[in-house]
């Protein structure tokens, strides 16, 4: 274990512990349980999925966080506990209380995720039993196995770390998620925990998460769906001992910057490791009437199945854009539209402009990333956002995921 | 041809000549012009996409239908004219203009309608070219025929016909449809034409129209994409003599069940021949608040991926079902939905039955064809719409359509 310490050291975030093993709820024997814990109580702020079907610890980490101080987060995946009823919800409530009463605090202060398969009860007594054991192998250096184990179809783990001085003091954020499957706007099946030393006062720490989310995990798209289980947090516990930050402090700006840099690098990472996902598309829409407008547009191209598989077939098909574009229902002049495939014109006031500009989209397209333009010239509201290609391999992911 | 018309006999309805042959729009030679004629002016009642990108001939026929007569209609697939600017307009217009030249009618008369590829010019000589033998070939045994020039991807043509006395007279229906990609709510890349002798009035003739293809063409999905080209339109030409049916007469409630029986039939069609399909399945939701919501529900779950997919992997995951039905932004209690796959009821308020139902779910789901219900327990509306597969083979067929 030493030599993983030594590269692991650069993830340590003060204060922080963390551990992630293997409780036996995946069948493999894969990591699949989770804990994090900070020494001094954290201030907490959170998003929750959409999605009105909402998990067992969805719920009782929603009721929680209204108190905005957090201690311990414990995951678990391979289960999702969703559409479980009230024996999954006493099943998160339980699973948050063992590990309280074994780590010796307050069970108000310690949240629930899980992820997973939905409609099956949580194997609530492989968790109790192994709660000891994840809290006995809690260390600084433990959040990349923390990490490992909040995986499902990922097939890599997704760490983000920054360390910056705000004064004189270092300020650390360690980010980690987990996506994959179902990723969409309004924080699809997706967990993400940030972990930051900063001091820093509950109102600006709230603001700075929401808007970060908004540009974020918000701005990605795998396959248009939203799940039952999504949630994002950040857990600020001040042992940077750094002035503490507030809305109007010199130290914001930058605080802002890292937050924003580790969730889009853990977006990112995410979109990259999307099922099947062969391309990394940026889909920017530009000069429309409003950001949400700007937004929609966008999003309607990144989940159109005919744009995706378009992608996977690196075919430069702009018909399929632009239909895309004028069945979103929001307000657009066909005519005045733009297309751009990074630095080929392929639409040119609605129209296409010809041969050469498609040859060199096609080239644009054999990449494994690359950026489509659309530009509305109807305003000068713009909104991006990160997506994948459609393959065969989606498919076969998808098809089979619980045999 | 003799035998061929034997076959086709059927499909004749008075006063209605068609045909359709091959102007060389497609490079393999498979038909690709139609023209559907009728020899008395016809009353028309249409439906046209809600894409705010709308091909060439969309606009021209949306202006044409406001006189609500018609005479005849020019078709070609293997080009879509959409995207093609003041141009595309231009050679819509052409491409009636000559057509109603050369069969020496108004050509306000004459509708237009384009499938296949968007952003190509038309080769506007070949359709010119071939007109006069496309008119030549005009015949009340060439519906057939026409169904065939209409096809992109589909992979076989698809007619339906009935004929039924209303009163003392005979009144024939048979109607013509494409489709294939794209198809989706509102009217998705589908063209549709219904050719009826009846005689009745037009607001009569516009109201059952439209109410079937609420119920038909507006309830089927395939890829949840809406295309810049669909229309359906029916004409009435009057020839069977019948006493003219008003919102009032005793014939209308029997023509009404012949038109939507007609469309049903045609949009099942459409469905069972998606790009890649496998599997037809029907999404029902039932005891829903409003009309809107139920289908909002129905067509949430008809067009997520992760459902489609665990079709194709005849895998009962009804926790992507129950995670689409959360996701609509329909107010729904989650802990109040019960779902039916056939007889198998594998979630009772929210949560799963079990092994037992699951796995007779899962042996229902063998079959080619099968019903899911999913009870809201919230009302007393319901809808239904029709959906299928996402296979590998979708994606095989869209990822190099172009090419």
């Amino acid at each position: 274990m030493t030599e993983q310490k030594e590269n692991e050291i650069r993830f340590e975030v003060s204060g922080f512990l963390a551990n992630g093993i293997s409780s036996g709820i995946k069948k493999d024997k894969s990591k699949d349980l989770a804990l994090i814990y900070s020494e001094t109580p954290a201030k907490i702020s959170a998003v929750f999925t959409q999605n009105r079907v909402k998990a067992a610890p969805v719920l009782v980490s929603m009721d929680r966080v209204k108190k905005k101080v957090a201690k311990a987060v414990i995951i678990n995946s391979g289960n999702a506990n969703a559409c479980t009823g009230k024996e999954g919800v006493s099943d998160a409530h339980k699973m948050a209380n063992i590990a309280a009463k074994n780590l010796n605090i307050d069970d108000k202060l310690v949240f629930v995720a899980s992820t997973g398969i939905i409609g099956k009860r949580l194997p609530e007594d492989r968790i109790t039993q192994n709660i000891p054991r994840l809290i006995e192998g809690l260390s600084p250096f433990g959040i990349p196995s923390a990490a490992e184990a909040i995986l499902t179809t990922d097939t890599y783990t997704k760490i983000a770390f920054c360390k910056e001085k705000i004064g004189e003091k270092e300020v650390s954020i360690c980010g980690i998620a987990k996506g994959s499957g179902m990723i969409m706007p309004n924080m699809a099946t997706m967990l993400a925990f940030i972990l930051t030393d900063a001091a820093i006062q509950t109102n600006a720490l709230e603001e700075i998460f929401k808007e970060g989310i908004e540009g974020s995990f918000n701005s990605i798209s795998i396959d248009g769906q939203t799940s039952t289980n999504d949630m994002a947090m950040i857990l600020a516990n001040g042992r940077a001992d750094n002035p503490i930050i507030t809305r109007y402090s010199q130290g914001i700006g930058r605080f802002r910057e890292m937050v924003f840099d580790i969730l889009l690098r853990l977006a990112k990472m995410i979109v990259k490791d999307g099922e099947g996902a062969t391309k990394f598309v940026e889909i920017r829409v530009i000069n429309a009437r409003e950001y949400k407008e700007a937004k929609k547009v966008a999003f309607c191209v990144a989940n159109s199945n005919l744009v995706k598989t378009a992608f996977w077939g690196e075919d430069c098909n702009w018909g399929r854009i632009i239909s895309a574009i004028g069945a979103t229902g929001v307000y657009i002049a066909a005519d005045r539209i733009n297309i751009w495939f990074e630095d080929a014109l392929v639409v040119k006031d609605g129209v296409g402009t010809g041969k050469e500009q498609e040859e060199r989209a096609q080239r644009t397209m054999k990449k494994n990333e690359f950026t489509i333009e659309i530009d509305l010239n109807n305003g000068s509201s713009k909104a991006r956002v990160f997506t994948t290609d459609l393959s065969h391999e989606y498919i076969n992911i998808n098809a089979n995921y619980r045999t």
